[in-house]
């Protein structure tokens, strides 16, 4: 958590995108392809970093992530990215990933991501990030494993 | 209006998009190609009439379009689309769109957009729509502005 | 008009634009979107407008769009786009379009736009633009309406 | 020549298309890549073998290609395409390609391309199209080296 | 593993892809979008899984993934997916991502992936895959490591 | 050839893509547009030219083109590229190019094709690049068969 800065909600960051699904992103079959999904997901996950930090931010990884029901070309899928966590210069951010079939009723949960980053200068090297500040119950859960998170990866990172 | 289709509030339909400019969407200057704002403002307008329509929507016309400061890459992009109307097979939508310049500030407005669509069938033909329920006297008031310029765009046809 | 610079005739800036609708140009039921075709139909004036100023154009404005007909994938659309009429730093172009079906005989015209755009030197400012000579009946009469409607949204931004 | 087709001339069939060199078609000196010019003179020389048809065209071969300039991002490239023979199933088409700097004064050309497709119906398979009437003197001069490449091609494949 | 089907050894379906990173792949300072890095590890995953399978794969989980170094416009990226281990119906793939600077000597590891992929038949539904049949003793290594990891998902989802 | 420069062999260069045909790149009856085959040689090619270079390459010819079998939506591109010969500043490089249908059995060679790049430096000028060490009867058969084209090339331009 870089002192200093004055620290930013949650909700002050929050993105919400909504994409169509097109014929290229999809398989022959029109599946849309997991590439595809993983791409927007990033997208969305990046604005809320850049957001939160006000400065560009570069993805430094993404947790495990599993595809729960296939999307379809036509369907619009919703994602909604809000920032979890933030150290230093780093900055957790969880992505859900929604489906919905034009006509065909309600949204379905595709996928949840959780993914961290790292916000940059102008040079491209770290600078230091405000501290989030979780506002509800289960902002401040998130803020709690997520933490426990960064501390797995800065372990894993050691060995 | 279709008779018999129970009516949806502009709340049920509404949607928000957020993109992240990239080099190709400007030109060598660095400024977002107004096309690329106007492809993303039917898209953003074609997923809230499809949400409200329960189908495929295609675009019929758009209203005069101003461009208020210029986009540049880099910049985040937020479209909220909004339905504010519908006749018995077509809907208009009004579309805001916002620029951040990441870590720069404020949002600012760009350009605002309204768009009428037409729901179709699978074989492409015109198909009756949900009335709209405005719930708030905002939604009332542009429910009746939509209404003056539907009987416009007819008187507009029959000439 | 910018004085000094000498003028040049519409024929000397038009542009023909010939495209392939590709699958990703379409919704799910082959036609093509609309937001695709306005960023053809961008791309198409700005090349004359920028062809008539010998500078980078930025779009400021577009007047009301009706599409016709729809187009479908598969289909080749043409583009038609020439100066109307030049202020001093700004220009108005007007852009038919039209579409072929390959094997499916004539051209029909599936929507007409008029565009203003902005003339800007390298660091993004407004610059001069010559003025436009126009030399037959119909670039005569295109050139009065032109003028008319740059005063009309002259009114418009001084509300 | 398919007998019974009425015969066309290369100006009822021929292609003018004109596209903004954005920086997605550039490497990283910002030059055109050559495989993107490629890809317009293609689908030149495939509109215009397709207008002559009144079918999709594939394409069977390219002669050798020479790139005289570099084009730039921000350059303007135009593709002129016209048909110069046809045999039963096959026609050639000539692709010429000029750049222009925006602001910099004349066109340029940059390459030329001759390129052969085969018409094909709606399971694919090679169709009859119409004769090429040429009627200038510069189309049947084409018309002759056309035909004089066709036969050359036909001892190649029978090698 | 599918009973009856003849096993295949990772050699027979491994990929390679190389890339050049262009600018539309990168943030504003000339960074790869990490969802860009994504999209072509699983455009790669699902070509080996495919060519194992015989059959279209898509995408079911990724694990962890960290990104080790950055990656920029003007890079060549490339990238070697090798079949692990395959279930019933379920194949896993290893994704290793290398960049080169063009003239800049050696090539690094800028991260790796391990996707599973579910093959599907016409309609979609889950189709049996040949066994693998690792012939290395690192293949052996990876194909034990991948037995675990999948009954490690299984217990996931049953909870 | 380059003097000082230490030589390369073709083998330290060569490069392989493999690529999933989407909806995009192809035609309405669904076969690979011409031109995105084209647009993958040139990559391929200006790929294993820049290794062998360790500069960025620009593309100065490619040689007649033939293709043999048409490409489906949905099938595996694979292209080989390696480096046949180099002049002073210049490079020769051959790409073959397969197609795979999944599940479909064997690789079919769709085309082969011969392009001459130039090696630049950071201002687009022409560098020298290191001379080809051929190390296999087949690669001492391809430089010779090179350097007679390099030579026809030459005659060529000087005409």
């Amino acid at each position: 958590m870089a002192e200093g800065l004055p620290g930013k909600t949650p909700a002050e960051s929050a993105v919400q995108m909504t994409e169509l699904v097109l014929p290229n992103d999809a398989n022959i079959l029109g599946n849309m392809l997991g590439g595809r999904v993983m791409h927007y997901i990033d997208i969305a996950g990046a604005l809320a970093a850049a957001r939160h930090a006000g400065r560009v931010c570069v993805t430094a990884s993404m947790e495990r992530l599993d595809f729960l029901h296939p999307i379809r070309v036509g369907d619009v899928i919703v994602l909604e990215a809000r920032v979890h966590w933030a150290g230093r210069t780093s900055i957790e951010v969880g992505v859900q990933v929604y489906a919905e079939r034009v006509g065909g009723g309600e949204r379905r949960k595709t996928c949840e991501a959780i993914l961290t980053y790292v916000a940059v200068d102008d040079e491209g090297r770290p600078t230091p990030v405000p501290p989030v500040i979780p506002t509800t119950p289960e902002e401040e859960e998130r803020y709690r494993q997520a933490e426990a998170r960064a501390a797995a990866r800065r372990r894993r990172r050691e060995e």
